[in-house]
């Protein structure tokens, strides 16, 4: 049996895990990515993790290490100026961790790890032409077309939450406005249920609660209790991003669209009101033909799984 | 010298012609697809015209024939409710065809064949992601992905024309508001200045004109003469289309974006707007990484180039 290295780094922990060929997680570590001053440091706790894989399991049934890091970039093998990632800006993870380890290693963001762990290990399996959607903190995207995963020129490819959804909307982190990614994520979520709490007069459980206290699990919570600013603030979202949806899928003509994160969680709340945006923004031709899901690694360590089917 | 067949079904006329493995049109000939009342009639004559090409060249160098068409469905080789041909609703062209010759024989739609075109006998010779823009009566688009056409699950990818560009904006064809066609296109321009000499005080040579004569061409003569308002309108359709396509951008990542059709032609006149507001609605790690450029098959009889390229 071959097995895989999985790894994932995110802001808060990096889990580093091994994977059989039918996707059960054999082996499991996690440590903070915090604590560290430099890239080194973080390289030699990330090897003794390895390491530690290495011993449980006999050395030629590791086929490979995968990586997935926020702005990992596949071509290069750097993770590109990480946000949540203080101790190195252009860190060559892969050309650092080569010199400790003779696998073959791969390097992709979140995202796109996410997009082939669905290929690999989730609803993906039979498919050839998708799109995963990661709705958390912000938007991310990752392509899959002719049963691989593309990258695009620069290893930037799927960078969905940043295209332009509502004409001078909301300012973005990326410095323009009306991404995507500002009213369809966990945040956005968040900023037009505030947003409705001081216009609308709808009477609301929200209103009971302290601003920092609202959170999209909150507003998740409510919208199941039938709060009726709670489901407006999900409609809303789903409009924008089916909407949006409508435009990719005209150009993409994919088989299924999957949802990822911590607000897919959210399910038919989200996805209803985003299937009923996005086809009405369709031709006619285009009607009726994609599966809009939750993605199937849904309460799976994804992360890992999606890192290591990188090999 | 192996030789390909290309055909060109146009609403208008259908071209037939022979090339070589360097993309030289050795044999051409054309006839009206209008007077035609079945299908059987039309495949009768283009047979006619494929047998003189048999006759010219030795039945072995034919490697296979090529057809473009609007609405042409690459995976089941149907043109399907193509607009300008009223002889055929869904037409089995491959099927038909295939029972006079025993060649390989392959379908797409004409932005498609114009991608593949550019792929094989233009400048996206030594590229491997691109997308081609044919801005004509409409806007089309095809998608060159890790080397090859991009087709999608139902052979429908590539329709950047129906994206939505302006919200409750002009009224599209295709029954939504709003299409990017409606503006970026020799229709939509027209449009544009039409809406411009109502409301613009301007002066302009075309106040002189009669509506009717005002064509897509003549906006263009009056561009390159410094006329203002055709300056403006040059630059506002610049504009729509490059918003749009930092979108396109930021989902694809591609090294270039190659335009072709009738508006093309207008060259720097179009590219150098759209090239403007596309940079400034790109995230900044997307900044100065894309060419626009004119399609290497302007003056070319691409539409035959790009139907044989398909074999």
């Amino acid at each position: 049996m071959k097995l895989k290295i999985g790894i994932d780094i995110g802001g808060t922990n990096t889990k580093v895990g091994a994977v059989s060929p039918d996707g059960e997680i054999l082996s499991y570590s996690s440590f903070s990515t915090q604590i560290f001053n430099t890239e080194l440091e973080f390289i030699k706790v990330l090897t003794e993790h390895i390491n530690k894989i290495k011993e449980q399991f006999s050395l030629d049934q590791i086929e490979g290490i995968g990586i997935g890091a926020p702005n990992g970039n596949y071509y290069t093998g750097i993770i590109e100026n990480a946000p949540n990632i203080r101790w190195g800006e252009n860190f060559n993870i892969v050309k650092l961790l080569s010199e400790n380890f003779k696998y073959p290693i791969k390097l992709t963001n979140d995202a796109n790890a996410a997009a082939v762990g669905e290929l690999k290990y989730g609803k993906g399996k039979n498919l050839k032409n998708f799109i995963v959607i990661t709705l958390g903190t912000g938007l991310g995207g990752g392509l899959i077309i002719n049963g691989e995963l593309y990258h695009g020129h620069n290893s930037l490819a799927g960078e969905f939450g940043h295209i332009n959804a509502v004409v001078e909307g909301r300012l973005c982190g990326c410095g323009k406005n009306g991404c995507l990614e500002t009213y369809a994520s966990a945040t956005g979520l968040r900023t037009t249920i505030l947003e409705m709490l001081n216009v609308q007069k709808v009477p609301s459980v929200l209103r009971n609660l302290d601003t920092k206290d609202i959170t999209s699990k909150v507003i998740f919570d409510a919208a199941v209790q039938k709060d009726q600013l709670a489901l407006r603030a999900f409609n809303f979202t789903g409009k924008i991003l089916g909407e949006k949806l409508a435009d990719i899928v005209e150009i993409f003509d994919p088989e299924a669209i999957f949802f990822f994160g911590g607000l897919a969680e959210a399910g038919d709340l989200l996805i209803e009101p985003t299937r009923k945006y996005m086809e009405a923004n369709l031709m006619p031709i285009f009607k009726n033909k994609v599966r809009l899901e939750q993605s199937g690694l849904i309460n799976k360590n994804a992360a890992i799984l999606g890192a290591c089917a990188l090999i």
